[in-house]
């Protein structure tokens, strides 16, 4: 009989599990769920007889050898830093692979070596990176199939509350890796390209350089550029391409008010701070201003930032609790970006019964027999609560679905993929459709690059 | 007969040899310079018998090991980083080591061979590190010698162009390496502590929070903080003193202008440009900026960064032909720093006639039987010409000093050191004296931490 194995059963994996075991039966394979702890795994899976939970520790070869051996498909729900030694293993055992992770160095340096083995390593298909290619190529072939030229390509997508479970100023609660909100944009400019014209946004200016969309029926958004859209070019063939931008989408007002944290230094992750443990959160940010022996914190972050005492910027850091003299940090040697990760945790977790909400929008800009077009794609996806998130079912259900193709035989071309090509993104996008991961697409008058953005 | 051997003879080691030729005679000693090429050695060592020039590649362990053999005390001029192999040959061959660098984490771990081995590696002899290391040891041993408890150190240090060659309009003009001016401030937050807090400073605002100093005769200066300032209270024995600061030191309203440049991302080195060897100096500004099908780059940069055009900042920009669509900028594949660093060249260069100066302050303030109080000091320097500059005499007497000090076992206690001890201070300090590099001692009233900053 065949055998899918998971290994790691964490938050995302709901769904995933769900749609193999429903498969199970009719495709006739059993599933074997690796998790360092199973207690996850086990209510996920429910006691479905199908399901095989096992302990792991993935550093421990021997074990994990032994599993991928028994396995024909192997899914690695892992941090991307971890999937190289089971891409190793993959090889060795001869079994194919998939992970909803970035393609990385090492990955693409096993190209050779999984097609020599007639492997199929099937990478970058969860939501973002995975929905986002599969949609966008979609239609970007389609375009380029009729013989049109494409002119204009921007992306954006974002991981959100639903508006029924909205009750902050921030508009937003973590539906995510905390870590990767509080990080997000460092570690290098915001690159793209607009008309031609490269374009360089250094991270102390990113979120004052956002551009705004609308998706009909959720209203409208704000999204700042995502680090380097200018790879995408050569990824989707599009090298020469005279606007190619990709964002993450938030809420209107939020970009304005997180470039406080920047401007201040919170979101530093490169140091530590002396006796964080015992420091209150008014304390934490008067590290950031300067030293004055009468004027309040208060005033010294308003007068130093220029933010009027009516702005609702201030009553977001307000709420926040951020200058509460009386709550402490309670974290040893941390970093600014881990405090302010933990005073953001203090308001932005979501509750059991909060929903959250994926939005995900392309246009493309083209010319067709002289004829300047554009099309406009939109998803919008809801969680059912805190285990069935919008962020795991757009994850895992597309990891499940080209899991189990790839088990029998629709997805085979060997090699170390992302979902680009017609062979893997046209049945999957299908089968999402059934799950109500469906596209809303509008074709509407060209406006080419929409100058209309936020600056200062 | 003794030798001293100088590794590199760079723009900063004029003053280093004519000194140490003055001296070769009454101390009975010869030089040696070795460098990859001798054509500056031989201009500054104008045939004097005492001095043997030697074409080295300091990646010749043969020849650079026959070398080190010969001589007694060995001075590397090169770049910090390459100190650590000259070192271990110092160490194999017993040979005394002076250096005006930083002492990295390879030196530091030699401290146990060159104790054992009972030789003297003395670092940050220069002028920053160095010459600031020394004087205000001078004056914190004083202090502490008289039973005063320290509550404040600020130690502020400049290289800028001297007022009777000024004759630009950001009263700047490089005097030092040009890469370095450009990313100063870079890799991470400057830390400070003020009056009991420690303060963090990111490198988008660092130009926004500079201090005001005022030199006597010299007139009013801004200085932007240092890197870590908090290291230096345990390296001068200050572990708990409330108000720890250094500062680079600039003309008044550099700071302001130069923040246009942080705030673009123009001195972003992390990254390089597509085409940018074709690009002209206007179309590299434009980089940074919104794409607009109408507006001017100047128009677009002065809205985004809020500039009037009747602000002197404005002026400044024009006056480096920033906006000149016909200058090519004609470096391939360049970072926005190294373009940025061209562009300033064209400014900025020191024509030969043109003299720099160096100035530095220090600010001590401390309490002695209940009563506060403070010492200012103060030192000013101004070079010759593009040879004998006061950057090259305040860096390359000191080395000497020391240097020779070294040989005739005036400086004798085995170890990595820099200079902090009495031992080291007093007589290369009063060696300085004789050249004109002379502290101004004032004593004032107790200021204690100044918090007029400029914010913003």
């Amino acid at each position: 009989m065949n055998n899918i194995l998971i290994i790691g059963a964490g938050k995302s994996s709901a769904y995933l599990i769900k749609y193999l075991l429903e498969k199970s039966i009719s495709y006739n394979f059993t599933l074997t769920i690796a998790d360092k702890s199973i207690v996850n795994a086990k209510a996920l899976s429910n006691s479905n007889k199908n399901a095989t939970l096992i302990e792991l520790d993935i550093f421990n070869d021997i074990k994990r050898k032994e599993l991928i051996a028994k396995a024909h498909v192997v899914i690695s729900m892992l941090p991307a830093s971890l999937h190289i030694e089971i891409a190793k293993d993959c090889i060795n055992l001869k079994k194919h692979l998939v992970t909803a992770s970035y393609i990385s160095k090492e990955m693409r340096a096993l190209e050779d070596k999984v097609k020599e083995a007639g492997l199929v390593f099937m990478n970058e298909i969860g939501l973002d990176p995975g929905i986002d290619h599969m949609s966008a190529m979609l239609i970007i072939d389609r375009i380029r199939d009729n013989g049109a030229k494409m002119l204009l390509f921007e992306s954006f997508c974002g991981g959100l509350v639903a508006p029924e479970s909205d009750n902050n100023l921030w508009n937003y609660k973590f539906t995510w890796n905390p870590r990767n909100v509080v990080l997000a944009g460092q570690g290098g400019a915001a690159m793209f390209i607009q008309e031609g014209t490269n374009k360089y946004i250094p991270y102390h200016k990113l979120f004052r350089r956002t551009e705004f969309l609308t998706i009909n029926g959720s209203g409208k958004f704000e999204a700042y550029a995502n680090r380097d859209s200018l790879k995408y070019r050569h990824i989707y063939c599009l090298d020469n391409i005279p606007t190619m931008y990709r964002g993450t989408i938030r809420r209107i007002g939020f970009s304005r008010a997180w470039n406080i944290f920047v401007q201040l230094g919170m979101t530093d992750d490169s140091y530590t701070i002396e006796n964080s443990e015992n420091m209150s959160y008014r304390d934490f940010v008067n590290l950031f201003l300067a030293y004055s022996p009468s004027d309040s914190v208060e005033l010294k972050l308003r007068s130093y930032l220029k933010i009027d005492q009516d702005d609702v910027m201030w009553d977001k850091l307000v709420e926040l609790d951020l200058f509460n003299p009386n709550k402490k940090i309670g974290l040893k040697n941390a970093s600014p970006a881990q405090i302010l990760q933990k005073i953001l945790e203090d308001s932005w977790t979501l509750k059991e019964d909060d929903k959250d909400m994926i939005v995900m929008q392309h246009l493309f800009g083209y010319e067709l027999k002289g004829e300047k077009k554009q099309i406009e794609s939109s998803l919008v996806v809801k969680g059912e609560n805190q285990t069935y998130t919008a962020m795991a079912k757009t994850v895992g259900l597309p990891v499940g679905i080209a899991a189990l193709k790839v088990l029998n035989g629709e997805i085979k071309t060997p090699g170390v993929h992302l979902p680009i090509s017609k062979e893997i993104y046209e049945p999957v996008l299908k089968e999402l459709k059934e799950y109500g991961i469906s596209f809303t697409e509008k074709q509407t008058t060209y406006l080419g690059y929409n100058p209309n953005v936020v600056t200062g």
